[in-house]
């Protein structure tokens, strides 16, 4: 079998997973937006769009079925579709957490889930989780891995900022009670485990394009 | 191809899931045993146990990429196949949730991370987990779809502990901090994930089995 067999239902199954890192992004940005501003009507859509992200991981689970029966990959090629397959999971599941922000900001309307001072912590975890599924994006289109430090480094923010929340709510002078300490903790792990993911999607992706286990990033 | 081509490797791979559904279930007995006694040597033996069970689902990826290669599966088997890759990379998540209460139990030594008073109820959210996995595994080396109704009533015990637990750290007459109250709910949350990964696997089983999406399993 010639490789171009292969190559263009491989591309399509890229092209559907980068457009997959484009609706978990906005879906993590407008649940990030919905938290800060308690607006119920932008997390109430956000809760509503996953199920078409659930949809699409669906539709590329059948189109690696398909590929894997009809053009029999062999190599580097099925080790792509098998990793596709791995990529659309976490990106599935990065959605989900998207939607777990959703709901906490709903559960909380019309009351805000989180301290006034806390904002800028979880605006800046909003802008780092923008910032790493837009790069984990183009390392999927573009197969480039040399963004994959960036989004390594991006992730290490938020493990800082997640370990800093923790601080914040465990000191003596946390004014804010149970309820909120509980939300921080929750929508904080929820953001750290988002960028986790991305990071396991970039790994799969080294993996793939070099046919080593990319040993830079330590997922914990 | 004769279909007998393909099962011995099929039966391997059930094989080696079942066994990982043991080192979870262990992993978290051994877990929750732990926490319940803040025992230290044992929360280690479960961390360090971890790298077993990553090890487990690299082989059974590797397996399944070979299944695939030089089999070259059709149709049920392949879907067999491709339904393992995903039962793995969930039994693998369920052995990171056992680790996480491991290492919560380790964070607090030589306390206990949960109050006397709710030491009851995380040992029969241990106890529920144990009879989840177990089943869980029953259904992958039987593919016997009967203990899936079991399993989702486990789950749905769980899943009332964990909002029974939310209610108890959020009521005025909680009396341990903010710290005991997040350890709780972080706990508390690796039980819920952990039964619902196990939920996730029984229904991939249905859906290899039967070939039709199982709908008899809720998951949010």
């Amino acid at each position: 079998m010639a490789p171009s067999d292969t190559h263009e239902p491989l591309d399509t199954i890229f092209d559907e997973l980068v457009q997959m890192t484009r609706l978990v992004g906005s879906a993590m940005n407008r649940a990030t937006q919905a938290l800060l501003d308690a607006d119920l009507a932008l997390a109430e859509s956000v809760i509503d769009a996953d199920a078409q992200i659930d949809t699409l991981t669906s539709d590329i689970e059948e189109r690696c079925f398909d590929v894997i029966s009809f053009q029999q990959p062999q190599a580097a090629d099925l080790r792509v579709v098998i990793g596709a397959l791995r990529i659309a999971a976490s990106l599935e599941r990065m959605g989900d957490l998207a939607e777990h922000v959703a709901k906490q900001a709903r559960l909380r309307y019309p009351r805000s889930s989180i301290p006034q001072e806390l904002r800028g912590t979880f605006a800046e975890m909003g802008g780092l989780a923008e910032a790493i599924v837009s790069k984990t994006g183009a390392v999927i289109a573009t197969r480039d891995v040399s963004l994959v430090a960036d989004i390594a480094r991006h992730d290490q923010a938020v493990d800082r900022h997640h370990r800093e929340l923790f601080t914040i709510v465990l000191s003596p002078s946390w004014a804010h009670g149970v309820e909120a300490a509980i939300d921080v903790t929750l929508l904080s792990r929820y953001y750290e485990r988002y960028a986790d993911h991305a990071v396991s999607v970039t790994r799969r992706v080294v993996t793939v394009v070099t046919g080593e286990p990319y040993v830079g990033v330590s997922l914990t």
